[in-house]
């Protein structure tokens, strides 16, 4: 029961069912984030930081001369999204996608903006977080839509403070680039993250294989499932605007925008090979436990061989027939002893010979 | 035997070969289901909503000049069916089509009619059910064939009824798009309920496997491979229909059917995504087999291992030799005892270090 | 041995190396099948039916004005075929083809007629038989070649013999499409039966799955290789079918054979769903065979974890040591007896926690 | 160390690495076959065969103006070959792969000739070989290069000897063909042997799974990657030629060039089939182990759980005490021993119920 | 701990996050590597060498008009290297990627100079290294930067001494290209030793199959990653070369180029061969140890079922019962011994019979 709030943003959600389409409604489970805006709006020359809660504040930089980043933070406040996407022209549906954070990253252009949903993951300790986020160009702005207040962007922050830095020189377009490399720069953080665990993981396999061990190998091989997901639309994404020929975009870019899909197909890669990677994990874990069990499996073989017979030949001289010669030889105790000791020997030697010790 | 009309609902029939091309024959399993007809006739002023048993009657709506949507239930009943599928001017292959129940989502389009055929999914209890569906896009009707009464379309009625709704301000061709939306919106909640139930099952099965568990899963491996057979070729008709350039089809629905087409392949993703997961799964129930078994082969060789010697040497003594002189010692009962417990001892000490206990 | 003859056939002849290109060798194993000829022409007023041992008869009819329907039975005599191809204005290699049963289904287009191989699949039985036929159109007439009497199209006969039947009323092309026809439609056929096969067969799996249930498996999946060789190339020839534009084919006979091509890929599908359906049951075959290898161990591992320690016990008390107090003790046998009656029930209600009953 | 020259042959050789491109190394291992010279040289009317062991003289042969097919025979001596090549207009890097029997089918057209390298394969008892030939088209010339004497060309000898023959009456292209035709044929009949192997080895597996029989898998399997390296390039050789357009085929040899196209299509699809065979064979042996150890650990079982608890009971009454009222009854010991065999058919008849027997 | 430096490298790293584009950092491990520059500068006529540790004074050969191949050692100097590579014009995303170790094989052209990075592969004993090389091409210089010094070109700089060779009389472009056949050879070089290295752990693998070898086998899977991961994108950077029209690459040389690829893909294929080979070892391996299990488990239950029965006659006779008759019997020990050997042979030879032994 208490999991089901987790299920239906994991995979997708039927709530909206029935109600026409571009519908307002926001799926996803931070119904209690609060609507921020973050402004940050900058020239050659000048840098000014705004913070409002009220969004509505944000609606007159779109005609600003300048370069303005509006980062929206908080999705569950679906009237006040609504009326600033429309301010900034996009469409219904688009909202629509904008509001559901189950929906998958895509790419829909016009010709006054384009639009991009795309995830962004990062590691919280051990655990592997995705968050929605929405991505759009327009003639001097780029607009941002996210879940949750904290996100990879503090580094472009600090760059665009910097007057003299590429950024601050350039127009709507390289901050756009410079959103997207960032977000895929940063799955190259998380897959290193991914990597050494995994590496570590394989050490820990090799060692000890348990179930305990297997369900974790699982949990991981969910994880990349989940990675895939978020990834592989990603390339659909990146490599539409790096062919695009849009107005927004000057060809000057064009080359950074090749250089990001040159990155996404390596996220690409490296998960495929993570993959590859489980598969071997996985045959690692199965050869550690049949191996366990050979090993049990052995010492119980040779136990059991080698007292079996022995237990038979002291079982045969305990019978009470009275007409039994050996019991009154004088030495038949010992002699039998000494059998049973040759015997246990000569089987350990043979199994030492046929490599089972 | 009594599982034949079920098999034959499933896979596909022969009950038509020999027969000509076009014949109208019914292969379903619903031959009891009579015929009715739901009208509803509307345009931005008007709404009338018509039921008939009499099927006839719904011929004089195709001239209208309000959009129309005819929606006919039960396919038993072929010569009517074909009356008025003939009547709106569709070919005796697609009645064909229409009438079998086992033939695979396609779409066909001519100068006056966009035909397409697809599978209704729903969730009854645990139980998924499809049904075969026609809907036809004519100048300013949309016709469509049921297998059943009762259908996922109820929104779509009452947002008809609402005269300001986008339905009723919009042509046929959006009443088209509205409809297929429903049924593509549909599977998500069935894949919804499926993510829940695997989520269940999995834990379940990391819990206890046992072949019930398994077996479980197996049925849930053919539903997985039923949805996609009505999943995949879904793919082709939407993707047809989004790129299309019919006449009936204007150009501010195109963002419509892209969206729908967008919600399709986030359909089949999570069909594949689902899949991966029926892979983890089998894993985890094989390693949890293995792993019970495992346990239950370690007690049999901890219990055989320390007592096969300590049956041995009681049997030593067991022995009725004449000259045995431990018989005769006073504590020699004691002794062996005594070692009997340090040889137990000692092998527990021993399989607890090799992390068998 | 004994085998050579079937395996020629099942896999391809080596018999024709070294010959030159377009020889005319008979590769089958129906030797004996005499050459028949049986011929239907037919216009919308006339009918008339024939049937030679002499097949030259047939070669009068290349010129007939109606339609005709010429069906050569038995291919090992290569000369009078040959002779007929040829009438009929064949080249070379494809009378190569039409005489080697093992070629692989194709076809191939020229001015003057339209020629496909194909296999036709039937069921004898529980047994799965292929049938190579080649399957010509020509100007006003149909040609067809088989190895065997007795075929799948005695419903086009008696289709045929209805003056009012679309066929009669249609050029050759229609009848050859409707051969075509017949021949997918069996596959359907052949599906059916295969899918009721292999639901019995998957009860029976889960019920009792021996060795010998697993080579039933194997053989069905052989038989499911055999039908994918003979279903994945009709697809190519089907699909060239519906897309050409022969003038031989009226494009009124598109619209039929673009729904000749609809079955031909649901047939594949089925196909498809089928070897998934197999591994599924691959999969409850070894689930099964484990299961119960894991009901015997736990068997074995009750009964001996019981009973060795007990024995061991009674080992004790059955040593011959002269002081052991306990044996001189009067009621010694009864707790001892009781003890162990403890410690049996005790682990009893152990496995039993443990779930191992 | 005995290995490594027929190593170097399989996989690749590094022995060039550090040459300048195109020099001229015999990589193989057949060091000692001495150069030799074959030819044939016809027209419809005329005959010639020469043979040399100087190939000097077969540079004449160039400009003669009927159909000639040159045949060199023995690739280690380099500097020759270099000359003839040279002489007939192939560039360096060509002679370069027609001196490495390691480098891979291709086909290289310029104007004055086409230049395919192929594998041809064949049986030699149960050991397939693969040779490197090199097949190259001129104007009215057919250049061979083979590594061995003895190939699969000798009927295409006889053929050309027959004034009569279609080779006889065509141009150098029809040889060509004929040559690629007969290297393609030759694997139907590799395949055939293959074939036969694989089902006489299935009735091995099925009778009898031991290591042996595995081990003769893996070599079957390694073979059959071995003649998927070497046919799926023939697909592309073949292929190119077919769509050829080059001057030097003329265009009624097209058709043959399609029909062997067919002919190399079948072979990959058989080489598929074998493919899949092989899993198949592979779940045959792996169900055989596991049914026998099955039937091993059924009879220990049986044997184990109904002698444990009999020997239980005789114990019991071998222990030592004093007051054990049952060993004084008279019948005692015929009633325990009528009590053990009821208990022993007991568990009988209960392994029976459960399938165990 | 001290693994993460070589984890960085071998995956991809997070230490750029954040930095904008074009930062100029290395990622790599041999921070230690000093820069160093060797220039070879010739024409047909001369040739010169040079060394600096001071890169600037490779700057003036940009303008030289003999061909120049100026090969810089060591990447960890980035501010030196940056100033190089803008001195040739190359952008600053390209100057990134020299940097980056981890960054993948690509091509890059405009229209003064085609841009490759590739990985060089080579065995160090048995350890195989990958080492990242940038080779670009400008007008009449070959620019090259590596990581380490020492590489696999030292054949290219002894054929450059030669004033005959075809490099010497060539431009810029055949240099290039001998570099890059340079790198692809190296490929079979490494390629033949896992194949030997491969073939030898098979021989290895049917002997004894232990835990050892698996995770030996698994090491191996894990170098065919590795080698797949830099191979792969190398076909993608030769294919384009070998299909581009660059100003900078003269015709003559497309023929190279094409050989080049033509090499690439037979690396590639051998790689998938040995992937093949791979899956069969590790169900050699498997059979191995299940066929070794299997043999213990035979010998274990031969013992176990011969003895029990034996040891539970003799337990018969070594109960107490005042009245059994046998005790009394003269040779009813013997008796009981022959019925006992009698019953042992017995069970040998059923077990012969089954084959068992």
């Amino acid at each position: 029961m208490k999991k089901k709030p987790r299920k239906k943003s994991k995979w997708m959600s039927g709530k909206k069912k029935g109600l026409p389409p571009g519908s307002l409604v926001y799926v996803g489970n931070r119904e209690n984030q609060k609507l921020a805006c973050q402004i940050l709006d900058y020239n050659t020359s000048e840098f000014h930081e705004h913070s409002f809660n009220d969004p509505e504040k944000c609606l007159s930089f779109k005609d600003s001369e300048s370069v303005t980043w509006i980062n929206i933070i908080g999705l569950s406040d679906t009237e006040k999204i609504s009326k600033i996407a429309k301010h900034y022209g996009l469409h219904d549906l688009l909202v629509e996608d904008i509001l559901n954070t189950t929906s998958r990253p895509k790419i829909e252009q016009t010709e006054d903006y384009i639009f991009a949903i795309l995830k962004m993951a990062w590691h919280e300790g051990d655990i592997l977080h995705f968050e929605h986020i929405t991505v759009v160009l327009g003639s001097n702005w780029v607009l941002t839509f996210q879940e949750l207040s904290g996100d990879v962007f503090n580094t472009i922050r600090e760059r665009i403070k910097i007057p003299s830095s590429k950024i601050r020189k350039s127009n709507a377009d390289h901050l756009y680039y410079a959103l997207l490399d960032c977000i895929v720069d940063n799955y190259f953080v998380v897959l290193e993250h991914v990597g050494d665990k995994l590496e570590d993981f394989e050490d820990e396999l090799v060692d000890h294989a348990g179930h305990e061990s297997f369900l974790k190998l699982q949990s991981y091989r969910k994880e990349l499932i989940r990675l895939r997901r978020s990834v592989y639309p990603l390339r659909e994404v990146i490599s539409t605007l790096s062919k695009t020929e849009h107005q927004l975009i000057s060809s000057s870019n064009d080359r950074y925008f090749r250089d990001l899909y040159d990155h996404t197909i390596q996220v690409i890669e490296t998960v495929e090979t993570f993959r590859d990677l489980m598969t071997t994990m996985f045959d690692i874990y199965m050869s550690g436990v049949s191996n366990r069990m050979n090993n049990i499996m052995k010492v119980l073989t040779i136990i059991a061989t080698i007292f079996i017979p022995l237990t038979f030949i002291v079982g045969v001289y305990g019978m009470n027939f009275e007409n039994m010669p050996e019991l009154q030889w004088k030495y038949g105790y010992f002699l039998v002893l000494g059998f049973m000791a040759t015997l246990a020997f000569g089987m350990l030697w043979m199994f030492k010979k046929k490599g089972w010790l």
